[in-house]
């Protein structure tokens, strides 16, 4: 039996069978609805307002995270709501993955182009009655006095070659790929139309890249989210919704490749190139991302000691995966480290040049996945750590991403009055991550919390318990987009950021002790990530998510993982040095790690436990001294 | 405007637009109808009788082919007939390609077993907190201790790998290909289990072998008739056909791509060997029928000077192909030569050795397209001619395959009576390629032809005047099948005789003069190709089709193109070899000969216009000499 499903105010209609969540419908029906714990009821941001038709009474997830008075007024979570009948459902804005402010260069050195495929112009000699030899014996004859021995053609290749030769009166322009196969054969002179793309699939956001391979240069770049949003925010939820089935699996890989697909056709209409024209497509992503872009069975990934099927650099055909560029085109896939740091991490570095540096440095990749590597020419070590997805503003009671009217900055005076800055500077809708960063900075600093993150402040206007216990409030409805209701931090929200902060401190201070260097040694920081642009690097300090270094040590060099797929798209050296660096790389499994818990807790602290490695953070805030040293049994 | 088509007996229906023929409507609904000419009215062997609707008038071809008679009674050509209402055909028995008795086994050479696939049986160390590294590297680990470095791993392997891994407790058989690629990952011990396939793709005939490529056994062998012989008899009918649009083509592709799934599917079902254990295809046929399976454009093909588009060994997957193997398996082609001369020819000379024989051998693969090769260790020389179809039965009034009820041996008395054997001891229904031969043989020894091939005898109950001449009777209507008509060869037949094998010899000849060696030197003739195997040698030699040579130093080795296709499935070293017999072969193309038109009309005669070359044959016969020499202005 089924029924329909309607959504407004798209209109959307689809029909699933009695006992589908609503969120199923919305997955089927391709409406944009924020999912970010995969469907288990936990973050609450998939609310909906039931229009129309009779629904089940409320499940305990939905009257913990919507309550009583909501429901009432007919509001229900759409990975709880089941259908029993024909239902209208309106979803409402904050409900809502929508477009985002998206940040997806970084900086990249430069790389001596030695591309992986190549195109030559060549005039064959056409066959005659007394040299009547195949067409392919010709070519390798012309490409051989050329030094190429090419010993593969394509099979979508060889079947318009022959057409393609006559038409093209012989002259005729071949690319090669890997000095082994010809993937394309075009009339006249096109060697000046050679490109490859370049992909970054964050757990958030996709970037896409399109890069003439002739001269390095970037001629298109975009982003977008990742549309795998939908099966869940954090990698942990998409492993388990693609885990149970391998239709849930080819969902979750289609909606990825969808993604890219769209960004290059944008790129291929903005530009004009052809999609035959695009011949290569390197991608980067976390080991998750990474598999579920190959459509890999991804349920180990999720289970300890977390091995991923690929480690080594793979390569797969365009064709194979249904992605958009030449038919034959090759896709390369840097290679993975282990656990969940993947090739992002390999090309973080690639682009960072950490490998190369006398001086030890310490690389934080900030996303929903934070990687953490610390080294130098030395020795590199790495690890990744869940730190969620609150500095992307979820799991934030008032969180949001950083679109329009998005809190990003935040001052507090010493009477604990707020100065804010909003994307675009429209009038405030919630507060985005480098917000959420400001302000417990800003409420440690003043004293507004102790150094366990609890709120102290009392007797003022700005602090009032609500349903979750004590909240300040940034501003006040009246001045907000909605007019309706305060955008406040929680206590729960310094807790997410304690979280979040901690697991970055911890895995930074387990790889110290691993590597066996010492605090001293570190000469510099480097946050990397299209979220990292945006974070002040001195409240970052001050939370103590980063070790305290001079502000002058600590750079952002953005989108550094696009940067890396974009350094080995140029270059087949880059992806040669990119397999060494995943070679010599030693991995940290946190997990097994009992320092990581350790450093875990004390980091939970603002800045943390141990005040004597934060002398100058501790002199500058006025936040109470509450701290408790972690002693392992 | 579309009507139906509805056949008889079958009682098959199928919506033709108007003005559609009857033959395409036979070969849309898969109806079995002969369609030698490839459909141009031609060879009058798509009869039909029209059982209901009205049809337009008769054509021509219709006129000249069926006659009046038949028409008044509503006999047809289904290749001309076009269709303006709905109509029923009843498809005759003679117009039926149907089941054929088919020779597929060849003469084989033993061979060292180096096939391009391996099986190696593995126990892979399962990955734990302190070894976390992906699966890829893990195995690489274990292969590379084997002395192994397959640097892929098939795309649809990586997809199922990890499951496999662990269900099989990590002990597992890989399958490795060319030493570069895992193409396939099975649980336990699987090593026993490693077969390929042989395939002959014959212009009349397709024959499939299924080989254990560990002790190079062969565990199945069936043919059944090239299923795109209803596109066509003659490669050129199937060029034209295939070259007026990519769907034909495709639909060319499919059909004998279809016919090897067909007897690949029957020879699992009768060995229980399973799909995915079938890793490798190689596949031989001229160079028309190798370029239509792999769905390459044919069109030049037909035009001098007749390139092939491949010329090399060509590789591509099985998945890419839709052949019913391993997906990940290998499809190999054998190198071509150039025109038509393809690697069935080379895989004869693989399985005859010439190469590297130090007396000179003429090889001749009878066929509709017979290869013509003439060498020694010292060089090899090769041609293809365009034989016709008449030793198999067509373009002969009575001619038949060499099913039940063929007449396959002809003795005639000095009195002219006639004893013959059928296939299967039937009654005779017509005659099949060897019959003809015999016939015509015969009745050049008792002098009822001259050597010309003119019909001499007079006044004898077995001698009249036919619609298309005089013709020879050889079965009287009574003792026939059928008991309607009499079995006769006609001028017309031996004519088409007379072009047949003169066209062999005269490729001979040319090779002969083209690589400078003398008569005198050939030492063996080699008769290969699954007709061969019945034709009497003494009678071949005497309507001259192949030179006076002993007896004893004919040979016939049977289908030595399978012969030489299971080779290369057994061995790389083999396929190494083929491709340096490619490249030493030189290759005649016939049409910028002027020698050859020069032996071809000397060859008209039988045995031959120089009877100085045929002189125990001249002495033996009592046919009157009325030879005319050639001289080429």
């Amino acid at each position: 039996m089924e029924f329909e499903v309607k959504f407004l105010p798209e209109g959307k209609r689809i029909s699933v069978p009695a006992g589908s969540t609503v969120m199923s419908a919305a997955l089927r029906a391709g409406v944009d609805l924020a999912n970010i714990c995969g469907g288990k009821g936990f973050c609450g941001k998939c609310l909906v307002e039931v229009l129309d038709g009779n629904v089940p009474p409320p499940t305990d997830q939905e009257r913990k995270r919507v309550g009583e008075e909501k429901i009432k007024k007919g509001y229900r979570l759409a990975c709880q709501l089941t259908v029993q009948e024909d239902v209208t459902v309106q979803v409402p804005e904050q409900s809502r993955v929508g477009r985002q402010r998206l940040v997806i260069m970084g900086k990249e050195p430069p790389v001596a182009l030695n591309p992986n495929v190549k195109k030559v112009y060549v005039e064959v000699a056409p066959p005659s009655l007394h040299d009547p030899e195949g067409d392919d014996v010709r070519i390798a004859k012309v490409l051989a006095a050329m030094g190429l021995d090419p010993v593969l053609i394509d099979y979508e290749i060889i079947k318009k070659m022959p057409k393609i030769l006559r038409d093209g009166g012989w002259k005729v322009t071949f690319t090669i790929l890997n000095n082994r196969e010809i993937v394309n054969v075009q009339p006249e002179d096109r060697t000046k139309e050679l490109y490859g793309v370049a992909v970054d699939i964050g757990t958030t956001k996709l970037a896409v890249f399109i890069v003439d391979l002739l001269d390095g240069g970037i001629i298109f770049a975009e982003g977008i989210m990742n549309p795998q949003i939908r099966y869940g925010e954090d990698v942990i939820s998409r492993i388990g919704y693609a885990s149970q089935s391998d239709e849930n699996l080819k969902e979750v890989q289609k909606a990825i490749i969808d993604g890219i697909n769209s960004l290059i056709q944008r790129g291929l209409e903005e530009t004009g190139i052809k999609e035959e024209d695009l011949y290569e497509l390197v991608a980067v992503g976390n080991t998750a991302m990474h598999h579920l872009f190959l459509g890999l069975d991804v349920k180990w990934l999720g289970f300890s000691p977390y091995p991923p099927v690929v480690g080594r650099a793979y390569n797969v055909r365009a064709k194979d995966l249904g992605i958009r560029i030449n038919l034959a085109g090759n896709i390369h896939m840097l290679p993975n480290v282990a656990g969940f740091v993947g090739a992002d991490a390999i090309a973080d570095i690639l682009a960072s040049r950490i490998h190369e540096k006398d001086r030890l440095i310490l690389l934080m990749d900030v996303g929903t996945n934070t990687e953490v590597v610390l080294g130098c020419r030395e020795g590199l070590w790495s690890c990744s750590t869940a730190s969620g997805p609150a500095f992307e503003g979820a799991h934030i009671k008032c969180g949001m991403r950083a679109a329009s009217g998005a809190i990003e900055k935040v001052k507090i005076g010493d009477d604990f009055e707020v100065e804010y800055g909003t994307v675009d500077g429209e009038k405030a809708r919630g507060i985005c991550g480098s917000g959420i960063i400001d302000a417990v900075a800003e409420m440690l600093r003043t004293g507004a919390i102790d150094m366990s993150g609890k709120i102290v402040l009392q007797g003022h206007k700005r602090v009032r318990d609500g349903i979750d216990g004590k909240e300040f409030i940034l501003v006040f409805k009246e001045e907000t987009a909605s007019g309706r209701e305060d955008i406040v931090i929680t206590q729960e929200d310094i807790r997410e950021v304690q979280k979040a902060k901690a697991a970055m401190y911890a895995g930074y201070m387990t790889l110290m002790r691993k590597s066996g260097f010492r605090r001293e040694e570190l000469s510099e920081i480097i946050i990397a990530g299209a979220f990292g642009n945006y974070i002040d690097p001195e409240n970052a300090r001050i939370i103590g998510m980063i070790p305290e270094l001079q502000i002058s040590k600590i750079s952002f060099l953005g989108n550094t993982a696009g940067s890396g797929a974009r350094m080995c798209l140029k270059s087949t050296d880059v992806r040669r040095e990119a397999e060494s660096i995943a070679k010599a790389i030693k991995y940290v499994e946190l997990a097994a790690e009992p320092i990581f818990e350790e450093e875990y807790v004390n980091a939970m602290y603002m800045p943390n436990s141990k005040l004597e490695d934060f002398p100058e953070v501790t002199a500058s805030v006025k936040a109470p001294r509450v701290v408790r040293r972690y002693v392992r049994r």
